[in-house]
């Protein structure tokens, strides 16, 4: 069975993600990061998909970005905005994606994984550089250089099978493959229960999805 | 003044590479890790290092790698080899560079820095990968399409300067810009002191260096 590392912060793109990855018969491996973020609530959904999904193993590494970020989202001191903004938003950690793939290159190295997935999305998305096709192919493209099993030949394949697809055709995929989406956690500032505030950034893109996609919109909100 | 961030171990290479880079002119912020290594005696020589060459701020990252490393520098139950081995060791640490260069794009992004400083060597190495030129262009390549700063345009450039020298070039260099070696720790199983083994492929490396550059060993031994 071959073996992928699947990141998965909780939200529903890499809930879907993982769905997608399990149905595609990869014996899946789970990976999260405590980093500084405002909240566990989900870190405690990923748990949950994690399982739902069959993961093989799920891993938790904790990283204290807080100290050199300056993001809304590791600094409580910074607003998150409720107002959709021209540029990338303050909400965007520096190199977050790049962080986090670097740690599943490491763990697919020990475990012989040749396969990475993650659940970036170009279309309904923040604007965060590190999401585009562009970025993922460079990202790759070093992977095959930096590791003793790229460098032995096995080559490093990053997953992206949400790139191109709209919020509403991942809530339509997700949907199918049976992703509850009421576990799921996109809001930026959700309660420690994981129930979304309905006014962020990530809020919004959610809720229009549902809308598009005609689906109830299943996300558990504070208000 | 042009601000820089530098990966600094405590090691010889990396404490050459911060004197060089402050002798630049460079503000430099010096950006340690613990991640699951087997002592923190060079933790203790990178503050000493990061002092003696006027940095501006030094950062200590935490992060469990151990949990997901298969390496005889995060696993005490794996030796530490003491002769030569073909191919890569069992030292090697999976992505470990590009981990470590991943959170200082981050932090130069958060500091308005533009250059990433690390002291990797593919002369006198021990055949990592991502010690290789091939792969720091490549890292470089992928920083530039990661960040908001650098699609706002402001180039991100991973500076090498020790990777085309051998041991004793470095050696020569370090002890010309004032580097006391006597205060960098190299050996993967040094004592809570600092201490070197002697033996292991670090010390080796370390002790044929000084003998080619004609350097009185400074390094302190355990025997």
């Amino acid at each position: 069975m071959k073996r992928a590392v699947v990141l998965l912060s909780g939200g529903m793109d890499s809930a879907t993600t993982l769905a997608l990855a399990n149905q595609e018969g990869f014996e899946c491996y789970a990976l999260s990061f405590r980093y500084g973020q405002r909240h566990d609530a989900e870190l405690d959904a990923a748990k949950l998909l994690a399982r739902r999904f069959h993961a093989k193993m799920m891993r938790i590494v904790n990283m204290d970005l807080a100290g050199i970020s300056n993001s809304a989202l590791t600094d409580t001191s910074i607003d998150i905005p409720e107002q959709s903004s021209e540029g990338i938003p303050v909400t965007y950690v520096p190199a977050r994606n790049t962080v986090f793939l670097s740690v599943a290159l490491a763990w697919a190295e020990v475990l012989g994984a040749q396969d990475l997935f993650i659940g970036v999305n170009a279309v309904d998305y923040s604007g965060y550089p590190d999401c585009r096709p562009e970025y993922i192919a460079a990202f790759q493209e070093m992977a095959n250089l930096a590791t003793k099993a790229a460098v032995e030949g096995e080559e490093i394949k990053i997953n992206t099978p949400l790139i191109n697809l709209s919020k509403a055709d991942i809530i339509q995929k997700g949907t199918d493959l049976g992703v509850d989406f009421a576990l799921t956690v996109s809001c930026y500032q959700a309660d420690v229960r994981g129930r979304a505030c309905g006014r962020c950034d990530a809020c919004r893109l959610r809720k229009v999805g549902f809308e598009s996609a005609r689906v109830p919109d299943s996300t558990r909100y504070i208000v």
